[in-house]
């Protein structure tokens, strides 16, 4: 649409119907609503793939009723992510078929799914029950965007047995995302045990010399193992979205 | 104000009204009220062109009441900057003409509009809609303080169409305050687009390794674009003021 | 082989050629050389498709060649980064077909080239003519690997038009590798152009409140944009890993 | 030019003189110079008021002198910042009359000089005599660009009647750019005396908990006076790029 | 008592009424009050010229009431810091002599007031009025513990004439307190005004990267100016126990 | 019972009972139950000699319980750790003779106490009131494991003669755990009275630049007393488990 | 010695051998030499079984001589830290029976070997071959501690089953140093596989964003895995001293 | 001189011998000599009892000699700081009765020793010998501004005894200076002794985690005795002068 919308104001101005000037002022203009206080992106799905995604943190929730209804109007499926159950009430009385999954405070609408390749899929493990939030963030993000997403809960490496008791559900998947708070080392463990690229994503549980994730997201970021990539502390969509994303190369 | 007033004690001291004892001691005493827990700086307007503006965060109710009041004596304008809506309200019972704005927790006086050049104007731009109230206060301190402001909203880099569709707009403008959270890309990007003084402001947007603003703040300071002044996390206030000054030089 | 030497062990075990204790010993053993001051792992290449990479940083002129000299009777092709020219002198007499690549500080050893599938090739980017080594390291890694690589360097946003001048060939890209330091943005503008998996790598080049690269590393973990995956600060061949693990899925 | 190379491009495809698909290529394409290791922005006059700077940290002497000579092909002035002994030798070969200022190591290339309105200047000011290097790259940088640049140096808050006796001085500036290690005090008290604009650079000068000029830079970005935009640690080249902007403002 | 106590102890050895081991035993004990989950050290207003001061955050109710009631059964005067006001209603029911200062959460006691020096006084200054509690929670600890105090509340350095009109008080203190947050510039310039101690208090008023007080501690640990002490952020009674020793000296 | 039953899936294969592949896997695996959210270790008390501990934050009071309910059914004693009232309410209701430890937070099931050696005690110390919450948790975690454990709580250094007074019951005990907050120093001065392990908690007690416990983990982390092994900020539990490890020891 | 020592001077001064005074002074004093620049601590090898060890970074090479030639007067066996060669060169000119580790930088001087106990040894593990300098220190320091030490080098958890390998000497240690730089991940999963206590070592031994061995710190201090206790960057003298009182509790 | 001079000034403005212009411009200025790259406040000795100290550090040997020959032009004693041996030859030949000190590397000129109160000692102590120039920088700065001064070096708490020995020297010190790196607990335990001023400096020395001494200086901010106060990290001098100024106090 993008290039296609640009020949066609070329060969209006080629044809005289529009001024020079007209021309080169839409040629920098490219498909978006303007809402004032947001600017939506309607031509994302078109670049990328996937519609806007509504990071609603800090959002009022008059914008985020707006934002997601406007864009609503042109997408089938839509995510919002850290949307607070207030925000949901809000959304649903709109838009009734929008659903809330409390743990990781996603509002999703999937009107129409996308085609999941039941060969390849996405595999998401935590290494403990408290990163489960985060995980399920970066599932229902691959979900809604077209992946068969399985999970494994809860395999740290103090107790390295388990994990390695999912050895063949690892070694079948084909992205890997490692979830992980307190020291993160289950991240450097998968990685060495697999040929296939594992997103990290540190979490902020954890307590003390924690800080807040960043123990480990620095021992993620300095993982002994190569084919390591590292999202953001407790982005469980950007892990998602990049899960996705690579889940969907030829 | 202050050389003639030196100048009065001085001829007073000459004329022998005054003891050398006494000339000394006024010699070096400007204009300001005590009110013992503040000491009102009522010379400000002459000095720096704009009363003292009030700082509300971290003072009791009774005293910003106190304060906004004496000020308010002495100046037509008046700002107070981080002000709770409790705060407002108990202004308001004393000064009925005080504004609020909600957003960026303003609390306004505006009794005789300052000229504003209608060809010079700032132009306040944010990455994202949770940065508003930031850019907000920037906006209002600047207008205020006599300058027209136009404002650009959710124009972030992950969208770049979206912010060169404002070029000529951006080109136009005098001053431009960006404004952005998470990894305050916008502002480097803006940086390299004008001839004009950029001031980034970064906000506290974001999460996780954002830190509370670090991660945009680091960004703006060390931006790969020259021209780039950067204040404080979160500070509207201080961009719109230093907009105000850059933007009223001739 | 691991699974087939387990078999083996197995199949001995029942047939009585090995007793019981001698089975249980065997069967945790996988094949790697014990040189006492390091442990080569002769099976990483059947795991994930490429010999051990040896990080001479650390290790002294001894250690390293005598590690190299035996990785490379089992492999064909070989990477050493973070080497010393000294380290590579001392290699290159026993191994007169290594090759230095001075900026990466890479030793190569590359008798029988990897299948490169010429429709699909890494795209390795840089903000400035200074992250130039570490972006060798990421592109000479993903050429061992098997991969075609792409190189534009120099396209910081400070002066976007170049870079938009490499969008078509941005676009086309399978995998595409930001390298920069500063404030970082590049990533997130490039993220936000293209569908494809993003590789981040943070350079220490700058100075000041770059803190060594932290600022990039933060800016590049808040990006915007999503679809990006952030290695460790001057990690050229974590990216190049990464990358070629990225540009081989099917 | 930008624009009106557009508009030749667009005039040529009316007139058929080149393909739709040619124009669409050619419109995104703005001039700069391909080095490969280098992306030379001779637009940046153009845009900017001044040719691109050479930031020479972190690069060869060879790709120093290679960029030098091509932009010092398209301009009269020029300017290389953080360049060694050694890189000016190597440039001064080539080019004779360039100049290099040793305390803030830079390399100057002044054919032409810009025009100085003498009724505005520049005032740096230094709290320390260890902060001049820095306070001469951001004074040097101003000159070249255009501005009238006068110096106090030495005039830190412990012995504020030093600054004090500057007033006057200090009051006349249009610009005026504070560097100063340690606590970096000097941009408040300095911030609060004038009208004008404020740039601060804090330096990495000091010791043991200034942290590499950290306690410099967070003084500074807190600074209770509004009206003070901060550069990076030791960026006096930025502190006298975004003076010279401010200062060239009618 | 201390010496007086081992000397009795070992007069009642030579004298045979206590064994030796009993006399080396006793030789190690000096008084103290053991409440189990506290040791009341009555000791120490023998060895340091006041009781021992109660810090109340993280204990519990119960525990502040048992200690405060334990030592003012030692001692005529008292002090209990960071006291909530839970905290002071159950003392006040058992002591209806202690007194509450709400904005320095300080519980006193005070039944013998110590002599002044009225000769020699404390000067405890503020930048801001937000500063206050801390400054209070100083100046109150000096009161009580003996001595004169004075107060100069915002003063900060961005008006500075308010800062010089006290300059004789100033001069003429014997100890100067300084409390100050956001930047701490205040703690330089006063410490350049005057021949005696100054106790510089870092307060974590401020927003964004004044990181709760660490930009004022690291400013004032980085004063240009010696003779400057620095305590914890937001200690007060830090403040105010090292200026009243100091202020007691002859 | 790993090693047993490794050996009886070996002999089941030999025999026949099983077929190479079932025994293959059957060899990876140890004993756990998989809740989904949860794996509990079942395997742990064997391996470590203590059943798997629950760390309670950031799950859910429905986990928490369904973990502790299952748990409890494979082992006598039980601990859970950062518990809060709501989820030993939950807890209770299903296993009555649970209890709750109100200061450190803890669940605890004994129904079986393990023997312990009263001539071999662990020493907890604490240097205030305030750290009491994480001692216990040191303290009744190691009593659960089956040690005799010892408390001297609030002897600070500030008044170092109450540490003296307790010399000999801290040269008695065979392991020393030091809980300390504010500046950690207690952990320094202990490390040199004592022959025996030092194991120090640094907790989040103090305010201002103690940064959330950081100013204590770093001071015991560079103590000049050799022999001190330190654990993460408030963890109590921690240092209980090393503590009773080594008590163990014979 | 210390005992005895106070319990002869209370009978001196039963019997009047000494003052009242005398005595007083005299009990306070135990064993060292004073050089004035140093204190040594000749007491200290009667107090925890070792000698003191000479830390000899930052000291003169003379201050080093002198303190090892006193030292060396009183003991047997002494052990000296951070030496460069210069200082062991010194040394060794007048104690020509010192020896020197190059890697560990360690001067050992070994009279008389101290007994060890071959059932019980310690076990160093190190991730990486860079590590081994910082596990050197650990295991001579150990060894002339008196205790067999075993070494187990280059088993990092990027390829585990190299770990998994030695796993029953693993198992059998009494005690089990881990020296890893980078992520540090390997004292977690060591730690989850025994049940003896676990020394972790973080090392400086990574690039980026290991930041001087801080992320190996927090990883090792937020282990999952409980029974670890942590010493300071680098401080393979602190794990092995812990380690060999450890070793030696019965 | 500054009140006397300023009354002159008025005075000859009453007899008209200067202009109202002249007297307002002229009762700003103090003494000072401007050096154009230093002013050097020759006042300071008049306004703090000890002339200007020369910080040498970021200064050129040219910039140093200069300065100390105005200043010693001025002054009988004299003291500059951080100067390098080559910065003292060149002074020496300038100056031959200037001394240097090796270790704190202090320039000192002394031609009339300030008059010492031999009954007030200032007692600076050491944690360890590695401490010693720092503590050299503190004492010597002491003894030139007129102080007695005493030295108690390699007091560091892992062995107590040798500080406590030292007890009664403690107690009798009118300013006690206590210089320690690694954790810096002396500075606490030396607190809770003594009933006089503690002055903490922390030292850079250390390795891993104290950060350049970064844990010295937590801790000591964090030090549970009250009545310390912190000077920067190193920063001997800034100790010197301040248990200077404490010291005369009458």
């Amino acid at each position: 649409m993008d290039i296609g919308n640009m020949a066609s104001i070329l060969q209006a101005f080629r044809d005289g119907h529009v001024s020079l000037e007209e021309a080169l002022n839409k040629l920098r203009i490219l498909p978006y609503e303007n809402l004032e206080f947001a600017k939506l992106d309607h031509h994302r799905s078109l670049r990328q793939g996937f519609a806007e995604v509504v990071f609603c943190e800090g959002k009022t929730i008059d914008q985020v009723v707006t934002i997601i209804k406007r864009l609503g109007e042109h997408s089938d499926n839509l995510l919002a992510t850290r949307a607070s159950q207030e925000m949901f009430n809000a959304v649903h009385e709109l838009i009734p078929d929008a659903q809330y999954h409390v743990l990781p405070k996603l509002i999703v609408i999937e009107r129409k799914c996308l085609p999941r390749d039941e060969e390849r899929f996405i595999l998401v493990i935590t290494a403990g029950t408290s990163d489960i939030p985060v995980a399920e963030e970066a599932a229902v993000t691959a979900e809604i965007m077209g992946n068969l997403v399985k999970r494994v809960f809860d395999v740290g490496v103090a107790g390295i047995h388990r994990l390695f008791d999912q050895r063949s559900l690892i070694e079948q998947a084909n992205v890997v995302v490692v979830v992980a708070g307190m020291e993160g080392a289950l991240a450097s463990v998968v990685g060495g045990m697999v040929a296939k690229p594992v997103i990290a994503v540190p979490t902020s549980v954890g307590y003390g010399a924690s800080f807040g994730g960043l123990a480990a997201l620095l021992s993620m970021l300095n993982s002994c193992a190569a084919g390591v990539g590292v999202v953001n502390i407790d982005n469980g969509f950007g892990a998602g979205r990049l899960a996705s994303i690579i889940n969907h190369m030829r």
